[in-house]
């Protein structure tokens, strides 16, 4: 007696749930140590030192009523407002309180604003590869999703295909940059081209199109790259942001909303991203973590775990004959299947203790992920696995 | 270009906003303290002590990965198997982990339940007087929303009018006690015949009907009256909880949904509602208020705070002539409003610095809700104010 559209999902979870037993299967045969999980991605990195302190100190010297209680349902005005401050710096933007909503992470955030601007119907377009929960968050509000397939030589946005998939139902466009799976991040050429693009739809069509730019993995990049802000390019847009992965803490739920301060209906909008975030039954962000967060602006992970992987992974990986562009950020390698079938690839890892997630799975066959927010040590244990791994097909 | 359904809630806000608005113009010009603000439901006792000594304790001794990460979407199972046996021993019930999902509050808990069981069309009914968000819940998933009129003798359920309004469509009812706004706890005499019509209707239209009690206000109760557990009365039951009221945490958004063991396909229903958790963009409920609630079983606000505003407003409103039920539980007092139009009578209250919401909030136009959870100090004050309110009317 569940909802017919759940009855799927139930069924494919079996599937997932499947594939976690047979980690566990594997481990309980030869042990943990040995099993070569890169399916999760769940930080290894820990959480900054300070937050400990941060914490007790809230806790200590604000009154519990005020630090526990209910706020605005946008989450608590100074907060949004020291958030504001902070980014205006960073990217030379004029931001307030009112352009920031406190929101349940990242994931809390994109169902936030999808509830406040799908009608039924209504297409949302994405660019693979991508994340897999889009799918589900436009259709938890009836929209469609449109795939603008990927481009595979260098994981930019294939513009030319978004030319001619939008249309007049077109009501939203998601970005993720740096991509889960890809790694990369897309280029300042990138963002101007697909800004140009919309503007021009825009008028074509006469009707806003919003770009919505997911952005978990924005402090996790290398080498000095910097994430272009999309505030910058296109005044129709919106910033998901989540603390899960730049500062280790995804179980606490807890990350903001921007809204362009040049967006169309700029009230009307923030009214409905209110709304929604109180009837989706979020009522607002985890209070103690908001207060957390106003003390917590510039603390950051130390990414360099995450750049020893990459590198140590990458390195290895390519020497071997994989073919894989190198990822400017994220924690994640998103290399070229030996074989065209990335789910029968995936299987045969298993027999060498390897797990990874097919390319499928991110609308992008041919291809498969490894989250490298793993210890070093089982890296470097893994590398002998994948030498293996890729002789079945030499 | 938000969303048309978005389109009149945000309306309707600028209306609630104005009424806000309206409550700080009044301090501003007669101070804070003689302004009478009964409207909002955010408690003013204090969390137990010692939440402070157990935020501190889980923080030093926890692994900060293991604290703040992901967890299974249900939450972590040690918490879930705490609050099983916390439960089971106090309703002599046979609960496990799997019976247990950790929410973000009950109205995430009464969202990731109705995402779970709703296919659009289905209809929900609800029994007025009602709390009004019941109707976004249940409009976020195409439901339709069946009010079944208030018994207003007595504020326990039309039952009546209840099996006249259950059809072949009815996938769900949805009851809330201690009520919200009436106060009111439902005798087990109640929802003994609620459940045997349940039953009756699931023979003959030959289909599941699930019951959702939604109880955050379950320990907040009066002269030794309890609860009934639903899950003793009706297999095919949930329980919606939030520990917003028990322990005076609204912010932090912690509750979980119970799952009575004995519900039909109880497999498909838990797994649908780890989904739900996940999809709808909660991921899971906060990770260290999970650990503080397991820590926090036996913990209780001081009740007696309540219960004393309860009397002295109960008492003077009575004396001067409000007709009133005495309510057991909640904070809340829901008289009559002594015109027919209670929107008008909300709005004369105004005049003497009072604020209160309309019956017709909740779905029972010609009463009054006033919320009790304020200083006492303040409701002494207030009455006077409602001495000259009613010679309104006289």
């Amino acid at each position: 007696m569940i909802s017919s559209k759940m009855r799927d999902m139930v069924l494919n979870s079996s599937t997932i749930r499947a594939m976690f037993e047979e980690g566990k299967r594997l481990s309980s045969i030869y042990g943990e140590e040995n099993v070569f999980d890169f399916s999760i991605g769940n930080p290894n990195v820990e959480p900054p030192e300070e937050i400990k302190n941060i914490i007790n100190k809230i806790i200590n010297e604000e009154k519990p009523n005020f630090l526990h209680g209910y706020m605005n349902n946008s989450g608590y005005e100074d907060v949004r407002e020291a958030i504001a401050n902070h980014l205006g710096l960073e990217y030379n933007l004029q931001l307030k309180c009112e352009n920031i909503v406190m929101t349940c992470g990242a994931a809390g955030g994109l169902n936030v604003i999808l509830k406040s601007i799908l009608d039924p119907e209504d297409e949302v377009i994405v660019f693979a590869p991508f994340f897999g929960e889009y799918i589900n968050y436009v259709k938890n509000f009836d929209g469609v999703v449109t795939v603008v397939s990927a481009d595979t030589n260098s994981f930019q946005l294939n513009l030319e295909e978004l030319k001619n998939k939008i249309s007049n139902k077109t009501k939203a466009v998601i970005i993720n940059s740096p991509n889960n799976p890809s790694g990369v991040i897309y280029s300042e050429e990138t963002i101007k081209e697909l800004s140009n693009i919309l503007r021009e739809k825009e008028l074509e069509f006469n009707k806003d199109i919003y770009l919505i730019s997911d952005e978990p993995y924005r402090e996790i990049v290398y080498d000095n790259t910097k994430v272009p802000c999309i505030l910058n390019y296109y005044n129709n847009s919106f910033i998901g942001y989540s603390y899960s992965k730049s500062l280790s803490l995804p179980g606490e739920r807890i990350g903001y909303i921007v809204v362009n301060p040049k967006m169309n209906t700029f009230e009307d909008i923030t009214a409905a991203l209110n709304i929604a975030n109180r009837i989706l039954g979020f009522v607002n962000a985890p209070s103690l973590f908001q207060r957390v967060i106003k003390e917590s602006l510039k603390l950051e992970v130390n990414i360099n775990i995450y750049k020893k992987n990459r590198d140590l992974l990458y390195n290895h990986l390519v020497s071997i004959g994989f073919e894989c562009l190198k990822p400017d950020g994220a924690f994640y390698l998103f290399p070229k299947s030996p074989i065209e079938d990335d789910v029968k690839f995936c299987e045969d890892a298993k027999k060498f203790n390897i797990l990874a997630v097919p390319g499928k799975t991110f609308g992008c066959p041919g291809y498969f992920r490894l989250s490298y927010c793993i210890s070093y040590d089982k890296i470097e244990r893994s590398l002998k696995a994948f030498n293996e791994l890729i002789k079945l097909y030499k």
